[in-house]
């Protein structure tokens, strides 16, 4: 009798599901970062935010500009796991900094915040933006690479953005948007909102190729 | 009698002058756009603004490249006409969009900014600020150069661009941190910020040669 009983609750739970499915924006935002929040905002894009916790580890062999794509597209999986993949649009992504072919991941305290920007420091450094868009039928991914030139700071410098801003959330131990990216940044090559997070522009190309913006 | 009886007033004045000089930050922005004010607010630098309304004309045969700095000096100009020469450093700056070699302006109106947006479509422009800092015994002086390439833009972008943020009162019918920057813009070759209407980090370079900042 048991799941007889439990019948009509199941189709009314159904079928709120597929009212709110109509009523939701069509694209869901595998990212918990504010930036890429921010940028598709300014973009006039809808989304909802669904993130779970993902492993960002990934083959040692993986040649560096693919890594971003790796893990985006890993992103996209854990949120796939927890969802109705035939309804929404997935939208994931990662951002890496690259220095000399080697990945700089985000820093562990003010310590390593310093050495990383010192590094950088009077360089320039590739920022990769590996996009996955999955639509039920069809996965658009791509990486975006953007080219970032420092000019030669300061130790004192380095010492204030890093005490004042605390980028420890952050790839490359900085943001673009931020002190250091206005006085200490000489010029970049790419797409500037790359580097932010997201090449907002080639997404929403992509997405209007899907026709969903 | 007469200025006998004001005397004490007069140096009152000055002693108030002198004391609020003092106080000021040493940095006069010498123009009005709020988008300049935020680059500098972000760089932590401190100032005031003092504008006074300038003729933006140049001489015909003048070099491209030349025009922004030309119009910032004369920005500097009128502003100096107003102030003591001696206490402050002035910061003018101007900004241009060139293409092909012809200086876009700011558009008359909603036809006109969809002409400038339809011209810009799927080519690269330049953008070039010229800046003039004068200092009392020295004047630095420089232009900056960032290409610009945007996307075909389609008729439909560029309207409902033109419809919502009326950029009348930005040169080439745009500013770069807005919708149409967002989605439209594929990619840029050297400073983002000039593009907003400042080279912050070489603007800050040069105050601190200065012994500004």
């Amino acid at each position: 009798m048991d799941h007889v009983d439990r019948y009509p609750f199941y189709v009314i739970f159904r079928l709120l599901f597929l009212i709110m499915a109509i009523y939701l924006p069509p694209i869901i935002l595998a990212s918990q970062s504010p930036r890429r929040r921010q940028l598709l905002e300014w973009a006039e894009v809808e989304f909802t935010v669904e993130v779970i916790p993902t492993d960002e580890t990934f083959p040692p062999d993986l040649p560096v500009e693919e890594v971003p794509v790796f893990i985006a597209r890993e992103k996209a999986r854990r949120v796939n796991e927890f969802r109705n993949p035939h309804h929404l649009t997935l939208l994931a992504a990662d951002t890496i900094v690259v220095l000399e072919n080697r990945i700089i991941g985000k820093p562990n305290d003010a310590a390593h915040a310093e050495s990383i920007l010192a590094e950088l420091s009077g360089k320039t450094h590739r920022v990769i933006t590996g996009v996955v868009i999955q639509h039920p039928q069809v996965e658009v991914a791509f990486a975006e690479i953007t080219e970032v030139t420092f000019h030669t700071l300061t130790a004192g410098q380095i010492k204030h953005y890093v005490e004042r801003y605390q980028p420890f959330d952050k790839a490359g131990a900085y943001a673009i948007q931020e002190w250091i990216g206005v006085v200490g940044i000489q010029s970049i090559k790419g797409d500037f909102y790359n580097v932010m997070g997201l090449p907002v522009s080639r997404v929403v190309q992509a997405l209007h190729k899907l026709s969903l913006h």
